[in-house]
């Protein structure tokens, strides 16, 4: 962890901060462009996937996953089920709760399309790398999503 | 760029792509819970952002940065204007032509606080890296922007 050159090293750390914030823009504009032609928003989008690998799952365990307020997740899941992604329903096993699942066959046949072209092209990426450098990539990552949940939650708990 | 072990390959490569799904979803959940606060919804908040780099810049090119149709622009600009962080007025230059441009002031003082922290997270996890390692993840970012954006394009000219 030795630097010779101290201004190159300042360098690369802002140029990777400036990549890391163009990552963040290009995500959400891509999502963007995604639920544009699902007819809703990232964040519905989002809460998709989480209902999907959490299913069935009550909206009071969706916003504590995801983080977002009751409120908001109620809008979520009423755009949700107006476009017929996911539907709310009894649980069979306790009447009184409500649990929301996802409309397997509809999002099969319309979501996975759009993410496949995509998957094609970060595994044509990840191929131009050895183990090493993609075990450190992966360290990378991890950290960066832990710090971005930690912000998260201290945003929700703080302001 | 060889591997000694074809399964720990697969599983390190599948490992990564699960990574950079959730970092696609942290990244939307953080910048949902900003935009909460602000009042505005992730898309909003980060056109902002362009606009903050372009001003002036008309709605027309902000569409064309952003890959948004005009429709969806409309109501981001709506929503800025009628949250006080970004107003519309007449080009001096040529009076027909309406720009768009950010309330410095607000913007400042209510978005750049919820970043600070998130930077300085950042930058503590990127001092843990050598100047090798950092030229790799850079290169690995940088890669990956490439692929969101053209998939971004794709899905804006053939769906």
């Amino acid at each position: 962890m030795s630097t010779t050159n101290e201004t190159s090293r300042k360098k690369l750390v802002n140029a990777l901060n400036e990549e890391l914030r163009n990552n963040s823009s290009a995500t959400i504009l891509f999502h963007q462009s995604i639920a544009n032609k699902l007819g809703l928003n990232p964040t519905d989008h989002k809460c998709l996937e989480v209902i999907l690998k959490n299913q069935p799952i009550t909206a009071g365990e969706l916003a504590e996953i995801t983080g977002l307020t009751t409120g908001t997740i109620t809008g979520v899941i009423n755009r949700l089920e107006g476009a017929g992604y996911a539907f709310r329903d009894n649980d069979p096993q306790d009447k009184r709760r409500v649990i929301i699942s996802v409309n397997q066959d509809k999002a099969k046949e319309e979501i996975v399309p759009l993410f496949s072209s995509f998957s094609g092209e970060i595994y044509k990426m990840l191929s131009e790398y050895t183990d090493q450098e993609l075990q450190l990539i992966l360290d990378f990552i991890k950290s960066s999503n832990r710090v971005l949940l930690e912000m998260k939650e201290r945003m929700s708990n703080t302001y």
